[in-house]
């Protein structure tokens, strides 16, 4: 096609560093954007965004997320091996600015709760902080965490021991939490964010 | 909340099989939809659809995606497995209808691809088959696969080598790929599909 473009693996690895980042980051399509809460043992908070999390099965109810030990999230790493539990919340379109800043470098003695705006939650005797202004809400216990050799990085794995809804009416009757009345946000990239609008829901596919 | 509904893990755990799938696939909020082209040894080729690709790394530059090797994509698994490659092709609204029929039980001699009404494209000399209707296609070589021991899954990490785009204007001026000029679709839980709406685009975060 007259205007179409290709990168092979050499001029992949040629790209000047940021444009190669934005490229690759934004290849793999949409993503979910979330926060994960943490605490140390002494009961400091952290809070930090990410957009890998993906799911693994529903039974038992497990989701990952990739995390890179060695850069700004060691924090929530450090946690959750060492207190077992996180929480994971959903980013809706209000809380965009508030989500993002969770990214910067803060000290550990600092928590991005207080930093970027959000209020702690707890619930009954769960052990991580839920943030209190997202209204879809995950309660999480760590599971395993696999070392992925080709870049370093970790698949986090942990199981939903706690499911928390604002509002019971994001649920439609089949179960499935509707994102678009929950005003959930997509993410591309590292940095670009989506109000995704609804098309259609297929029914199962049958040869 | 007078309206709020939780659940914990007693409560995931009864509720009737197909309401805690939606709910489950539901959770974690918006996902990619890519359709995974492979062929096996003798070049019969395959293609199925999965809302599981998440980003992995830049340098270099990887993807990773969720399989379960005993449903649906077993074919794919065994064909990346016995040939090294395969292509991530992205899911735009005008191929939804025929995206998701790739997600019927067709038996192996018979090719998603003339099925569900796609075109194989060949490029160079790659071995696996891309979706000449997608217009944005990844080439892959396999890396590793991490058994999940939770629950018997795998993630299928592999490195891209070849980046296909239609219309070199679906990249901006950083590098990123613009998902809403390219109409690329997102996916909550199996079977609900949604174009995401451009919000902003944040700058890096600094405490």
């Amino acid at each position: 096609m007259p205007n179409s473009i290709s990168f092979d693996r050499i001029a992949i690895d040629s790209l000047e560093k940021k444009y190669r980042i934005a490229l690759i980051n934004s290849i793999s399509g949409f993503k979910s954007a979330s926060l994960i809460g943490t605490c140390n043992s002494k009961g400091q908070t952290n809070l930090a965004i990410f957009n890998s999390v993906v799911h693994i099965g529903a039974n038992p109810p497990l989701l990952g997320f990739i995390l890179r030990p060695t850069t700004v999230p060691r924090h929530t790493y450090q946690n959750i091996l060492d207190t077992g539990y996180y929480t994971i919340n959903h980013i809706h379109q209000d809380m965009i600015e508030n989500a993002h800043q969770t990214g910067a470098k803060y000290d550990e003695a600092e928590s991005e709760f207080e930093k970027c705006g959000f209020n702690t939650q707890y619930y009954g005797d769960f052990n991580a902080p839920f943030v209190a202004e997202s209204r879809v809400k995950l309660g999480m216990r760590f599971k395993e965490e696999l070392p992925i050799k080709s870049n370093g990085t970790y698949l986090i794995i942990g199981e939903i021991v706690h499911i928390l809804i604002d509002d019971e009416t994001f649920l439609d009757e089949s179960g499935a939490l509707d994102l678009g009345v929950a005003n959930t946000v997509a993410i591309s990239g590292l940095d670009s964010y989506f109000s995704p609008q609804f098309i259609k829901k297929m029914p199962i596919p049958r040869p």
